[in-house]
């Protein structure tokens, strides 16, 4: 490859009108092929004809507020329930729906058609009330029981439309904006899809400069319900849940085609509602499916008009991505031509890589924007924009080089950028390594270790990778600290749900993983019920096979077993619990020579979990306040590796690597794949005869690796630095 | 009274043979009006001809060896569960049903009306074998499973024969003694019970000198399994729990009387047993009334055969005192004249001072021993025996201020105080402490704060005070921490279980208290399920009680309700789960004022469970690590409060007492009863005009005390010293 290659291409800019100069400037130093237009700005004619392909953004169910506002029945909607209130027994009990909500996110829906889904419930018997034993007044917006049972609890479950689209809410609120509120629309109904389809069919006739339409997402936000205290804005957010498709419609649609119905009790779960970190339930996954159906159904009709305008329909996977599903196999079948996913973390660059899609592309951070997610600055006074990029890259990097992605980009603003030249010229380091990547992938892939991971959890394919959401969402579960470490390693990673592995030859595998709190859907929940699954595991191991559990490993969710974790026979280990304080615990000395092998300096294990030695025979490596922290059983001819806890750091990952090499059996010696520090990790591309070196530090390292027999040192390589050399 | 009242009296002294003179000088020293024989000592003729009161010590069901070897079949027994063992694909699975226990306190029982008890259980799906799928083969003494399913996990619950009473196991094991082994015989079995009569009738006999019989308890040993490893030693441990009354026979008897017949999983439970920190089941309760009327049955023949040679009968309440009960409604048909208990703390002093009994006589720490209970030097080099008399003395004390105790007394072996004159000092100077403060509650109660606390768990008034044995044994629970705290306020305490307080008029109480962790006897478990407990307790904060919750208060078991506490409208806080990990939590500030009122500088609120807000009413007052340590929640005209979790200590003492009086609107000022510093406490006895104050620090205090409007400063009070003053 050439540096002409490498210099050019793979990569899209924010174009910025009225900054037409800086566009044309950046876009030829960062080697940009593609220009984007970002939420709120248009590009000029001048950007437009300039030569580069246009990407144009849309979001399909917002910016229609004309319309809306003539339709107001046919927005989105939601169910809500209210907080609990308690009897006395003084008379009739009043609830006021709303009291709970901002207002300015939902309204009532007391339509005939969704007040006969409202369901108002005694939380102190966990029943139903009778239609008979309550009654709405829309005046006062209550619920009104006239004969509660004093001294328990009611709550009421109804329907609210969303009067305010979650994103720009967020945006408008977070920047004291003075404008339009922006409403959603629904495409359950058909007039709404009419409505669309001609939209659509305009937009692409006003638009002949744009090559890529980049959908953001498709028709239905992650579930966002802010609350009416300002000292309880965040009532619930999940990226993953599908409470904001719900609908009187959508409810009946469901019951047309499942032949039962979905009460609002189904997805409000005594309040609970249904969190993605949580088993889903089968008429989740029902409704699920459904949704999914419908959004593929009627978002394939836009993508096939953007398509016959000659157009390619890219999806950006956020936002209102619900139902979208991208990991699913149905996903093709909407037609997509490429994904574009905002990441963080290296679990994200997986993530987006694994799916079937032409184009993949990675949006990176920071922004830029004034200020980060979290608040702090970026591109303003006090702002290190340079380090936040480094280290990013620093977390994508080493996902990179274990799969191929094929273009990056950024969000944003470029006029911030004028007093931030080191920046820019860092966006061109960044650019120039990313198309050196990009073109060693091209050439062949890099080598692995001759090890499969199978990631086991509740929802296996459908959400691999991430749980939901970014890191900074979910950093308190286990498994996406793994997920994180595993993104990097030159390793083959799976991920399973539990119909899956039932249903798989497990010889595939050197290692099943299993990861989460008791009773979560990353550790399983109720699925470790099925004794079949103990049985195949078991066996797995018996045969050879590795079970890596962290934390609360294929929990029970009940304590009337003989144990807690459904595979304590091959882990050796099994969690504490009430029930057992009168049970004295095998005493155990760490085995200091296998800590010294497996655990590198510095690296330490969380006490997520208190577990026991059950038979005394385990290996305890580490323990921390008196409880193993590493264990290794051997079972059979294989090995239950336990761990009280994960969290990625430099020298952790190292040791969850050093862990499944070793139970696994597996040398890396001299395949170049794994070097003498901890901090730098390598990646080799046989076909290319290249090596890629990563400093994953802040400070300069070196290393020693071997190939082939031939040995050669690396030192001082600078912070973040990334050496690319041929062997 | 006089001082010569005052100075003998109350005290019982253990003698020692070949030290006779000694023994004199410390009965006279200490004003002992008894004097006791301690396990394996004698006394001399001199000793029981001196002029004093006689105790001397029986363990019924020990010290038969002659009999026992003659009469294999009538040894004591118990069930026991093998550990778990996995099948593989290689045909029979042999389980030696002895490898994991300790086989000198173990031996197979599989007599034929044993062996009908014995199951095998497929630990992975849950289910009993049949009894064809199982042999047992004596010779090996196993379990073979012919044909199981491969990779499941199996246990062998069978009947053991206890063949080295567990006391003196422990004993002759700790002190490396060589000699034979005793036995503990079963009185269960008719022919025992003949043996037993007889020799009751021949010991009282020829000990004409014994004034009082001081039965070690009675019959059953509370239940304390080794292992076969000396790493695993203590397989289990529970001063409450039943499993060593258990016997073919005593199965049989309780099938004939309660018409359904208990299996050997009834006890064994998966291998947990039913520990006594965990909610009983309704068989459980079934089993110890059952086993409660055979020992108060056979236990008040002997105790008549003692009254008959006219002896007093005294019942030690420790070791073997299963089914005995001092606390349950049928204690008194025993016909004992008193109750002796060992203290460490003052719950246990109040735990002796409750039970239905003319003398209530309590055993005083540190023993007359080498070394403690821990292992550490007491009466030996580097030992420090005094100031471990004054810590306990400083817990005990308190608690005798509130509750009458008739009697002190030590144990062990006073050829050992020769080294320790102070100690020999420091005793005298307790005993003449204890004389008066005796004395004062014999001149008329000690005065109260007009609050009366009842503590709700699912034991009641059958384990009222301790939950299961000495604090060491049980800090890791909240409860034993309350429990410790309350035995020294000047306030009215009442333990009540489920049932009881369904039937209470709770107009009687100011404050309802439930602490524990979720799950365990005590906060409830199960018992919450049912909605008229809620409905009760609602109803009494609504008409302004106070309901104080700790840890997990009224947590139910099981996740599927609109809340984990049935009491979350009360306290206006719920546990967090995971269920609920993407739901924002309300934020707050904590109220500095309340805090400052209500939290004495030094206490801590330890955080043993984390709680989010329910409805953002409820007002925080601490919080530590972003989770709530206490909040106060209006209700009605009452109050919910909820703690965190609760240590122990004098700061921390002050702030619960604080607490309870503050939320039930009781003043304590010109009481008497409560100093201007946690470290000292303060009890009133008006009929003798005499305030009684108490330094529980280890170092000088001073304070001030109002009664009647009239204050007084006290300053430079000694170190764990107490004055007595008329007022």
């Amino acid at each position: 490859m050439s540096k002409e290659n490498q210099s050019v291409g793979g990569f899209t800019l924010p174009g910025e009108s009225g900054y037409e100069q800086l566009t044309m400037e950046l876009a030829d130093k960062w080697g940009a092929d593609v220009i984007r237009d970002s939420d709120g700005t248009v590009l000029s004619d001048e950007i437009l004809t300039a030569g580069y392909d246009i990407y144009s953004t849309i979001c399909v169910i917002r910016d229609h507020n004309e319309w809306a506002d003539a339709n107001p029945d046919k927005l989105q909607s939601t169910l809500l329930m209210t907080d609990a209130r308690t009897a006395t027994d003084d008379g009739a009990l009043t609830i006021p729906v709303m009291e709970d909500f901002f207002d300015e996110q939902f309204a009532v829906n007391d339509l005939p058609d969704a007040m006969k889904y409202w369901q108002v419930f005694d939380r102190t018997t966990g029943t139903e009330l009778d239609r008979k034993e309550w009654q709405y007044d829309p005046a006062s917006r209550s619920v009104i029981i006239e004969h509660p049972a004093p001294f328990h609890r009611y709550t009421v479950n109804f329907f609210a439309w969303r009067i305010w689209e979650e994103i720009s809410m967020y945006n408008h609120t977070t920047n004291h904006w003075d404008k339009e509120h922006l409403k959603q629309i629904d495409p359950i109904y058909p007039e709404t899809q009419e409505y669309l389809l001609t939209w659509m069919e305009d937009w692409c006739k006003t638009h002949p400069a744009t090559n890529v339409v980049r959908f953001t997402s498709m028709f239905y936000n992650f579930v966002w319900i802010w609350g009416a205290s300002e000292r309880n804005r965040n009532r619930y957010t999940d990226w993953g849940s599908y409470d904001f498709t719900v609908s009187p419609r959508m409810l009946d649609l469901f019951a047309e085609k499942y032949g039962y119905s979905l009460t609002a009790e189904d997805f409000i779960n005594g309040g609970k509602l249904h969190v993605t970190h949580m088993p889903p339930t089968d008429k989740q996954r029902d409704y699920m499916a459904f949704v999914n159906d419908f959004v593929i159904t009627f978002g394939r009709k836009l993508i096939d008009i953007v398509h016959r305008y000659g157009k390619k329909a890219y999806v950006f996977y956020d936002d209102s991505w619900i139902g979208v599903e991208p990991t699913s196999p149905r996903f093709e079948e909407f037609g997509f031509d490429g994904l574009i996913k905002c990441v963080f973390s290296g679990f994200e660059v997986r993530l987006n890589a694994g799916v079937k899609v032409d184009t993949h592309e990675i949006r990176l951070h920071p922004y830029l924007f004034p200020v980060g997610l979290g608040g702090a600055p970026t591109f303003a006074p006090g702002g290190n924009p340079t380090l936040d990029a480094k280290k990013y890259w620093n977390h994508v990097r080493r996902a990179l080089l274990r799969a191929k992605i094929d273009r990056i980009g950024l969000g944003g603003y470029l006029h911030l950028l004028k007093d931030f030249p080191d920046f820019v010229d860092y966006i061109a380091d960044i650019a120039d390594e990313f198309r050196s990547i990009r073109a060693l992938h091209e050439a062949g892939a890099p080598a692995l270790l001759p090890i499969r991971v199978g990631v086991l959890h509740a929802w296996g394919k459908l959400r691999p990778w991430t749980l939901s959401g970014h890191f900074h969402e979910t950093y308190q579960h286990d498994l996406i600290h793994i997920n994180e470490a595993l993104s990097g390693f030159p390793i083959d990673v799976e991920f399973l749900d539990f119909d899956e592995i039932r249903k798989r030859d497990l010889s595939e595998f050197q290692v099943i993983l299993n990861a989460g709190a008791r009773g979560t859907a990353w550790s399983g929940g109720d699925a470790w019920a099925d004794p079949a699954l103990a049985e195949k595991i078991t066996q797995f191991v018996y045969r050879g096979g590795v079970f890596l559990g962290v934390a609360a490993p294929s929990a029970l969710t009940y304590d009337t077993g003989e144990s807690v974790f459904a595979l304590s026979g091959i882990l050796g280990v099994d969690l504490d619990t009430p029930a057992r304080i009168c049970h004295g615990q095998w005493s155990y000395e760490e085995d200091r020579d296998q800590a010294q092998r497996l655990i590198p300096a510095g690296a330490q294990i969380p006490l997520h979990a208190r577990v026991h030695l059950t038979d005394g025979q385990a290996t305890v490596i580490s323990s921390r306040d008196g409880a193993p922290t590493l264990t290794i059983n051997d079972f059979g001819k294989g090995k239950g590796i336990y761990l009280s806890g994960f969290e990625t750091t430099l020298e952790n990952n190292r040791m969850l690597l050093t862990l499944l090499l070793d139970a696994a059996g597996i040398s890396a010696i001299n395949s170049g794949l794994i070097t003498d520090n901890p901090k730098v990790e390598a990646a080799y591309f046989p076909a290319s005869k290249t090596l890629v070196i990563a400093n994953e530090a802040d400070t300069p390292q070196s290393t020693s690796i071997e190939i082939d027999h031939t040995r050669r040192d690396f030192s001082d390589i600078p912070p973040y630095g990334t050496i690319i050399v041929s062997w």
